[in-house]
């Protein structure tokens, strides 16, 4: 299997995907926004200088002979394209020229043995390591900080890209963690198999990216959070491997999986994860609905999560996304009409997909949507990785653009919902704040709100007061601080408002036991230990 | 509401529900395993001597002065009720007059900040607690090693017992610790709801107890695990107060819910769980299927567990266990007929148990099922908690009756099935072992085997032998050491076949942040610390 393209600079996915606004977009943005001049940017690697790099003298070659030649990289590119993740504020500080804390050099092990005696090697040299999957974090969660180590290297899981074994009477698979989505969805589906984890960041984050940060696709109604289909993991850890999940269900102590699912790299590198597969569907059909409000649309999806039956794709935009129609760049700026847009998909068998649509049919009816048809449904599904494209277009127009997202028992929704928007709309001033209703259960849901403003002259410090602001409504509000990006390090002093100092000092003592030298991604999660 | 009565001495359960064997069952029994006198055994508390009480001066006033002069019991009928679960090896001691291990004294806090003082005033004296609901575990979870503590209480949460909160628009409730299954159903219903939760030992066990464990109930096809049912806890440790769960679902780092989940009250004491909540079913409907062999039905199981719909309510037994009807001490020797009996239950509103019930039968027809119509169903019903009145009367009667359980993947439980059965008969020789397939997830199922032999001189020994070659097929043969009874002592010394010594080394870091003077439940789970 060929490597996939790297990331371009600065910019989100890959090149040949890149759409530009169109004119009309373009001056739509720029009046909504009152932008008058798109700020320069650099926008290639000869823009930007790197660090010298600096590991303890010997390092590199121990290295080497452990993971071979090819298996350590020093050269610029592979260490731009391993400098942080594709926040916001990543690609504006690339923008800005600034590879400060680009890695030193970059590991490239094969096997997880590799992993394990890299990391002895790392911890024994004091050298911080930074586990790199797909490279898509939007949380800090690929910044380590580097003061008093010896060095930093990112350790790119790349290499680690095979399906171990697939059991089609217990429909489970072990991927490796470096497998991007993709490609894990083309091995399987060679096998009449899907996972079924269909992220925004699909196209080009790794299955352990999706373990270490709890991720969350756009079709968990269907298919499960990524942490709900993990059975079985297998982590390498500077105190030794772990191999966990013996069972779907067990009660053999504390549930240890859901320990290093969303450690995020701090407490050890997981190296394959056992998941529930599906056979792969036969038919899909998706659509879409419209409600007066907001709130109805809400209450609709709430009785679909609740007393079913669910749709495999179930989300609501509010008033505000369901007018500018967020799907594609092409699409800015096209009325999609009033009221709030809700989209069902359904994928399965095509007997399943028929039922299943018609019995919702009934519910959404009956709760006073109209059906619209296929359209807005398959728009949104041609649409549905085109979120980090849209932002860079938007970027180099001036616009500050970011999203951040929660999620909150029914309950709470409303007021959540109230005091985010309201939060970012004091922060920012001339705004526009989206919001869609992106992922259901039983007993309450996830809020994922897109914002746009015009750049200030420090649009980092602008972005930074109005994440804060943001933040502080969610805590506030009741809501967790992330349902689907993690902690990295944006979130990490906010951690002690989600699970207590006393939560924070569980997360502590599991790292120092099981990262002693404290060199795995330092600053990540709980910061720096006792 | 009124304390529940206490399980009488030595026994499972309520006193007017013991139900003897019919003079034909009990001849069948004995004629089966061969025995010909049953055993004598302590039946009253007077048969019995208690150690002397022996803690630091002045804890007792202490503890008073915090709980009030109704919050300490030191008489010997509380101290006797509070010694041990209700394993075959508890109840054997018990039988035995073995009371060696019994509590100092019995703390009734009313509040979790009485709970949460009361700890810190243990630690202080190094006095070891063990914190008690129900009193019914069967893995030894109950009795505290007291060796090297001063002093020894427990720690009896049945003061805890409010619905605390109900959230009937995000379909939540919170409920204390100390509630008794049947009290958390009663305060539920009188608002509507159900928690569906209803293992065997749902008359007698708490919700703080379900949550330490990890408990499963025979209805989890339909409402789930009790740790998939948790949304949010509180817990009193050493440390401090634990408040985890913001909303249903978060990527704000691990999920340190599911570490204080099953964790045994060796971490802490869980004060209070928040649960989903479904509306009370309208409708029920119980029935029986017949199938040719016990993987056939195994394998029609799957099925409904892999591509629906599934049943709240799914069981199938081996023939063995088919054969013999092993519902309720009545029926014990009727003849259930043979094959291979599948109980599928259903509960919800009548059109969607009508709907279920005929998706389901469509789906066990094609895969040779036959159906008996509802009786083998309401009969399983009827003595679904019956268990533990009958191991007593097979106990009395001199048999040695005992049960264990195991979950694996799919694609391993035929071979853990041969393994098990295979090790008690090697470790019993004459005996009798059945099984039955008790609950049912997409990549795998639990099983669970009762057995019988004729009580040796050391029954107690002969168990041992007979659990450690079953345990050791267990684990040679991919299945987790426990699905639903937890690690207690019995299982403690298999839990690093489980998780690894890393694993094992992690919950030990945990408990030493968690409880730094070592005095929550000292020997159950992890052991000594480090």
């Amino acid at each position: 299997m060929p490597d996939r393209e790297p990331m371009p600079f600065a910019r989100w996915g890959a090149i040949d995907h890149a759409t530009p606004l169109t004119p009309q977009a373009r001056a739509l943005v720029r009046q909504a926004l009152g932008i008058e001049h798109p700020p320069a940017a650099a926008t290639t690697l000869r823009d930007v200088g790197l660090p010298r790099p600096q590991l303890p003298s010997g390092f590199l070659s121990d290295l080497r002979e452990l993971l071979g030649p090819g298996g350590v990289a020093t050269d610029d590119a592979s260490r731009a394209l391993h400098a942080r993740g594709r926040s916001t504020s990543d690609l504006l500080r690339l923008r800005a020229g600034d590879l400060g804390d680009a890695p030193d050099a970059v590991l490239r092990p094969g096997t997880a043995e590799q992993v394990q005696a890299a990391l002895a090697r790392c911890g024994a040299a004091r050298v911080a390591v930074v586990p790199f999957g797909g490279g898509t974090s939007v949380v800090g969660g690929l910044s380590a900080r580097r003061d008093g180590f010896a060095g930093l290297v990112a350790l790119d899981l790349r290499g680690l890209r095979r399906l171990v074994a697939l059991d089609t009477v217990s429909r489970t698979a072990e991927l490796e963690a470096g497998l991007l989505g993709p490609e894990a969805e083309a091995l399987l589906a060679a096998e009449g198999f899907t996972l079924g984890h269909f992220p925004q960041s699909f196209e080009h984050a790794s299955i352990g990216g999706f373990a270490a940060t709890r991720s969350s696709g756009q079709a968990s109604a269907g298919y499960g959070r990524f942490d709900d289909l993990v059975v079985a993991l297998r982590a390498a850890t500077p105190r030794g491997p772990l191999e966990l999940g013996r069972a779907p269900a067990s009660a053999a102590g504390p549930d240890l999986r859901q320990l290093l699912l969303g450690s995020e790299g701090a407490f050890g590198v997981i190296t394959s994860v056992t998941v529930r597969v599906r056979p792969a569907p036969q038919a899909s059909r998706y659509e879409g609905w419209r409600f007066a409000t907001f709130p109805d649309a809400v209450t609709a999806a709430r009785a679909l999560a609740q007393d079913g039956p669910l749709p495999t794709v179930l989300r609501v935009s509010d008033e505000a996304e369901t007018a500018i129609g967020l799907a594609t760049p092409e699409s800015v700026g096209a009325e999609f009409g009033s009221g709030a847009l809700l989209v069902a998909g359904y994928e399965g068998t095509a007997a399943d997909v028929e039922r299943r649509a018609a019995d919702v049919a009934t519910v959404l009816t009956t709760l006073g949507g109209t059906c619209l048809g296929p359209e807005p449904g398959e728009a949104w599904r041609r649409g549905r990785y085109a979120g980090g494209y849209l932002r860079d277009a938007l970027l180099d127009e001036g616009a500050l653009v970011e999203t951040l997202e929660t999620a909150a028992f029914w309950s709470q929704l409303p007021v959540l919902y109230d005091a985010v928007r309201g939060a970012l709309a004091d922060a920012l001033g001339r705004s526009i704040v989206l919001c869609h209703l992106s992922h259901v259960y039983a007993t309450g849901g996830s809020l994922y709100f897109t914002v746009a403003a015009p750049q200030t002259h420090d649009p980092l410090r602008q972005w930074d007061c109005a994440k804060r602001a943001a933040s502080e409504a969610v805590l506030s509000s009741g809501g967790t601080i992330s349902h689907h990006h993690g902690i990295g390090r944006d979130h990490r002093d906010d951690l002690p408002r989600e699970i207590g100092d006393v939560g924070v000092g569980v997360l502590r003592a599991v790292k120092d036991y099981l990262d002693p030298d404290g060199v795995l991604n330092p600053g990540a999660l709980v910061g720096e230990g006792t």
